[in-house]
């Protein structure tokens, strides 16, 4: 009955993997999900967050935090937040400029944001391959044409990332380059961290070639704390001289991080550190759309900074975690181990095993093996190529994302033998084993 | 040093009346303030938050309240605010689709994802005026052109609404049409109801017009339950006959809501009912923004109605804002009533008295009046001319929006007497008194 068309924003906004993933989640809700990118039920913070909100609503005058903010965050939880980061960065609080800090809802709000103010269509996004594949929806929404660039273990390479932009200067289009996407650290959805020695030369690569415009190196940040390992690496921003010296060199990395992965989802507070010139833009456009993200969920994050609750979650939650990826590792061993062509990376961090299949088994929704796997095994995974830009006819079919947020140790492993099984015979039926 | 270009949508983003206002607010720190759009500091309910936090993360098995939501809004949170709804109404919670209430980070989110839903840049929409200034700033940045509509004290004027639409569709312009927006209680800036007897005829012209494409009739109820005098009246919602037939008459009207006024601003819960066809876009961009609004706040939402504290919290606010308000009336009588030319309107309900000066005498941030009141007088108000599309040439620059939300009664009175000493010093200046 309605005659109602879409805007064409709304149209490009549509029909997204994430919408596919929602759907298929709901249409096998019966299944052990490997795919759900939620985080562990059981960690999460109940009573850190009943004492920081009777600390914050105990205390006199405690009305404010009930009252409309500003934009761009209340500036006293920017300034504990920037201590937070400044920990992280191992520098001075004062080395990162409380004014270009921004508070938003979770860090897809931040994503969002920044895709909408630096885009317009047509331009172009260089990222890792595979990438996160809500962000690919996010510069589909803006109308933006996405590259991929050659990525190994070790991240994305500065040498393949130099490559296309040498091309895309060879062929007129650098001024529409407008940045570059990586997930530094235990990247959604391979696990992979970008290597130490490539961190600067990401940055190289991008400033050399910011001929004609700025191009930004957009650091998603998200996973940094999820370390079950290793010493967790320098940030690429901690590379980038513009935040340093002042006036002399242009700032080019983008600092995205949130709590959502280390403290809570249902909080939603996320933080960015940006180049001075995007502040003005990406608040305005905020202003717009909520005039900032609610008081009361950035007070709450501040006073769990503040009373060191914080530190002491994140130690637990990584033990916690550590110990799923030693399951799922290790189940993908006992499962996997005889599959001949199968393959998996084991993260130091993070919350995905990525796995590759012999090219022959296809992963995507209308494959064989996803019907057979939901089917008959009852489990459900991500397929690999929605981490691919779609316009890639060339993208990777034979890859999944395995979670290991969700589940518990037990269905965990049984998670991943019931695919082990659903590989097998689907490899049988195929002749490949 | 850097090279960077806003993109077309960040520019349109820019340089809004609620930049200027909030940046005139920094300027004028030490005024008494009749221009800020907060809710009463003293009113915020801590008591209340905090109770309803601790029934949440005191009970059992309330992880599920920090996991990621969904896009749309907690289920079971809607489920209780369609029964507040439904209260409203007065009709029975099922006759409101649970499928169609949408969630949102304050119903400014709301506002805006429905701009960029249903506007591409050169479509039109139809305003009260004067109208809420902030959604003007959200239709300037999808690319709406805007035009204002007669409206007196009952509110826009069906018949004025019906002449317009004649006009465009003389000139060819009625498939551009997507939307009338009308705040339909009390309104921001004008304090002004839509009379009983305008409420369904607006909707009638706004049918009668669908004939190229639906246009939607965007009811922002921000204000209803801020009535301090009168029966609520029906909502215009109450009148589109498509959420009552399900499928023979389309569905115009979106009612939008917030808690941000009757409750808290700092938790920033919005609530929307939606056109069945615009959930599914509205969505996807909601998705793509932030993946669905804080759980937590929510929750906080919902356990405030379900404990019965959000009623007894309304009356006592009531009861303060109406004295707010009859303090802000009768000082306006006291000190403006001997200004030949000025006049007001008493509102009924919401938190503003609409101030109208004699025609010479302009209102706006490089106005004389305004530097006298803000620089002499150390009084600051809103402009009445931000309240009208920019691209009006004949919109009226005499007028002025008070708020009575923040200042408390002394300060209240003390800042309507400044304010009447500007305008007669002003007046007296320009040979009119």
């Amino acid at each position: 009955m309605s005659r109602f068309t879409p805007s064409v924003i709304a149209q490009r906004s549509t029909e997204q993997a994430i919408g596919f993933l929602m759907q298929q989640g709901i249409e096998n809700a019966d299944c052990l999900s490997l795919a759900a990118g939620f985080v562990d039920l059981e960690s999460l913070p109940v009573e850190l967050v009943l004492e920081a909100a009777t600390d914050i609503f105990g205390a006199a005058n405690s009305q404010h935090v009930l009252q409309y903010g500003t934009t761009q965050g209340v500036p006293a939880v920017r300034d504990t937040l920037r201590t937070y980061l400044a920990d992280l960065e191992n520098c001075k609080p004062e080395a990162i400029p409380l004014d270009q800090i921004m508070l938003t809802t979770g860090s897809q709000q931040l994503l969002s944001l920044l895709a909408q103010a630096i885009f317009d269509p047509g331009d172009i996004c260089l990222v890792a391959a595979p990438t996160y594949f809500v962000f690919l929806g996010v510069l589909d929404s803006v109308g933006a044409n996405v590259i991929a660039i050659d990525t190994d273990n070790d991240g994305m390479c500065p040498d393949g990332l130099d490559r296309v932009l040498g091309e895309l200067a060879e062929s007129g289009q650098l001024e529409r380059v407008k940045m570059v996407y990586v997930v530094s650290y235990h990247d959604n959805p391979a696990g992979i961290t970008v290597s130490e020695e490539r961190r600067p030369r990401l940055l190289e690569a991008v400033r050399r070639w910011s001929t004609k415009n700025t191009i930004y190196l957009l650091e998603d940040a998200a996973y940094r704390e999820l370390c079950y390992d290793e010493v967790m690496l320098p940030s690429i921003w901690s590379y980038d001289d513009g935040f340093r010296s002042p006036d002399s060199i242009p700032q080019q990395v983008i600092l995205s991080q949130t709590f959502s992965k280390s403290f809570s989802p249902g909080v939603r507070v996320g933080l960015g550190v940006l180049p001075r010139e995007l502040i003005k833009p990406v608040s305005d456009l905020k202003g717009n759309e909520d005039f900032g993200s609610a008081n009361v969920n950035q007070h709450l994050i501040a006073r769990v900074h503040e009373s060191g609750r914080y530190q002491t979650h994140l130690n637990s939650l990584r033990e916690r975690y550590r110990k799923k990826r030693d399951v799922a590792v290790s189940a993908a061993e006992e499962y996997f181990s005889d599959l001949t062509g199968v393959s998996w990376h084991s993260p130091n961090g993070g919350l995905y095993v990525w796995m590759s299949l012999p090219e022959q088994i296809a992963t995507g929704f209308d494959s064989p093996l996803f019907q057979r796997a939901t089917q008959a095994h009852k489990v459900m995974y991500v397929p690999g190529e929605l981490c691919y830009p779609s316009e890639d006819e060339n993208r990777p079919c034979h890859e999944m994302r395995l979670s290991f947020g969700v589940l518990q140790p037990d269905d965990l492993r049984e998670g991943m033998r019931r695919l082990s099984v659903a590989v097998s015979e689907q490899m049988q039926e195929q002749g490949l084993a």
